[in-house]
Order: C-alpha cells, then structure tokens, then sequence
C-alpha cells in the first residue's frame, strides 16, 4: 500500500508557491489538517475563484475582476498623472503614499535575456493611453534595479516622442536609515540628487 | 466602486496558513495570478479533497484516507515496538531514522492551561492498543519541552501499569553540533546520560 497520496499530493501542491518549500508545505498541510479545515476549504474556494474571475483591466493593466479597474474608472483621481509600475504589487505600494493619479503597470520589465521586449510590457497599449491627451506628466516608477533602469529610460523616449512631462521618482537615503550602512552607490544618488533646504 | 473584492479575499484566505502574514499573502496571490494559474487550480482541487478525504487511523490516529493507516496495516513493521509522538509530522521525522515499529500518535499534548487532558490525547485508546498484547515496548518520544516531558511521565505511568518496557528517546548533544554552543541544560542531560565507550 502506498503512502497517504492525497497528503503528499496536498504537500506538493503547496509548493505552488512562492517562498514555501518542501518543510514549509508540510507543516502548513498538517497545521491545516489539524487545526482549521475550514479555513483551507475557503481558501481553496477563493484561489478556483480568484485564478478564474481575475483578469486585467484594458486601460492600465493591473489584475481586476471587471474590464476597467476600479482606479481606472474613478471619477476622483486626477487623470493628468500616469505613474508606470513593473506589477500591480507596486500599485498597492503607491497606493499607501496617498497618490491620487492613474496608473500603468507593465507586468515586467524589459530584459532581453529572458527574451522580454516592448511587446510584452503593453508599451503600445501606453501609446495609445498618452495619445488620448488627457495625461500631462509621465512618473517612472520602475525598481531601481538595472532591467527597471533600462526599463524607465526606454519609457522615456516614448513619452518624450508625445512631447509630456517625464519624470522618475527619487533615490536616495530611505527615511530611518543610517548614513553609515547605507551603500555608497545610494549614498552617491542621494547626493547628486540634493535639493534646496 | 469598492477594491477588487476577489483579490483581498485571496489574500486574507491565504493568511489561514501558518506563517503566513499580510505582506507575505500578497506576495503569493499576486505570483499565483500572473505566473501559475495552473498550479493554483491544483492547489485548491487538493486542499479541498484533501480537508474532505483525509481522516484520522483508527489504531493510531496519525492522518489517514483509510479506517486504518498503511503503516499499521503494513504486514513488515515490527509489532512489538510501539513510539509515541506528539504529531503526524513526528512520525514523518522517525520514519527517516529507518524505525521499523508502530506509531501512536498524540495530536497534541497535555497542557492544562490551554484545556488538553489526557482524554483530548486518546489514551484510552493507548491503553486498548496495550491491552491487546502485541506491544512489548513503549518508546516515548515526545517534544523534549515542559509539556512534552510531562506528557511522557504520564503515559510511562500508564504503560508501567500494563506491566511493558517503557523507554525515552535520548536528549543529548545534537550531531555535528559543538559544544561550546549548547545550551547548559542539554550538556548536562547528556553528562548525566552519558554512555560506556
């Protein structure tokens, strides 16, 4: 007779992801079994849910279950600014700052290794975003990793192209941190971008 | 027009799984949705059949889709040899040492203030499984803990009772371990357990 199969099915699944590996899922598996089936049962209803309804808006790419997201279709925002994010993670994350503009996420960046183009980032669903003429300033969000950098340079040739305001948001010493730990190739952004006082 | 409803209940149902918090929950929902719908569909079909198939082994109630797991029913352990453990998860840990016996496993252990008596632990069900003779050793290997220490004596109680060998996984220096790192309490369990060379 085998072992339990459905216990290890469970254990692998898991393992779907991200972060979780082998003793992780076992220990989930079995804490789930334990003490809150319920809990699992719901959660499998809202994954089939949530992987079937989801899908992206038309106008800024972020996950939304309706054809236009919500931030899309709100009549609050101020839809002359167009912040460009690499994923609708970092939509959230700006979100928090209190921004009230319209966002674009490119479900990436630009990294020709991984065989990632213009294409696949929506940059032509962008052009024709900045054509309608409503948007009048361009923020690039992107990481400040090398693909991002590349990635908001790149973006920038477009907007320019439409004749908008561009710019990037800031990098320097985090707020909190300590002059001391902070590594010197930020140290260095932070100084060349100094401002008045 | 309210957030995209779907996505926080995925997130806020995937928080039902230990160690997994806000930030980390997202994080999970966001890499299912763009990278693995798939694996995410798998993974709730196995959740839910797993919460609705999977049950507890009669004999010795670990995690079993059977009346009575394979373990118990497998014709080649040694019947004589009976290791208690705290958790389904432990029997996983001494089925690696390569022990050949039976398991009974606890599902928890004794812990008054939290309400856990000896009845919540099956133990009328260990003294069934003893009365019936075929254990001739009871090896307790619960949690090196407060409660499982306590949970120990009170089961070698319960197994002196029926006249059996009743024996306690060795505490000691862990291997590979050094000894200038271990705990105090630990080197001096395993001075006073020490053995001939």
């Amino acid at each position: 007779m085998p072992t339990p199969s459905l216990l290890d099915g469970l254990i692998e699944a898991l393992r779907c992801m991200p972060g979780i590996g082998r003793k992780s899922a076992q220990r989930i598996a079995y804490q789930l079994l334990e003490r809150n089936r319920d809990g699992a049962r719901k959660l499998a209803g809202a994954l089939m849910q949530a992987m079937d309804q989801i899908g992206y808006c038309g106008r800024c790419r972020t996950f939304s279950e309706t054809s236009i997201c919500h931030l899309c279709n709100s009549q609050s925002r101020d839809r002359s600014l167009l912040c460009v994010v690499e994923s609708p993670a970092d939509v959230c994350a700006v979100e928090e700052t209190g921004y009230k503009g319209l966002y674009f996420v490119l479900m990436g960046h630009l990294s020709p290794l991984d065989g990632i183009g213009p294409e696949d980032l929506g940059l032509e669903q962008l052009e024709t975003l900045l054509a309608q003429g409503e948007t009048k300033e361009v923020i690039l969000a992107t990481n400040p990793t090398v693909e991002g950098e590349a990635t908001a340079h790149f973006i920038s040739d477009i907007v320019r192209r439409h004749a908008l305001q561009v710019t990037r948001i800031a990098h320097g010493v985090p707020m909190g941190g300590e002059l001391e730990y902070i590594d010197s190739n930020t140290l260095s952004r932070a100084i060349s971008g100094r401002r008045a006082f």
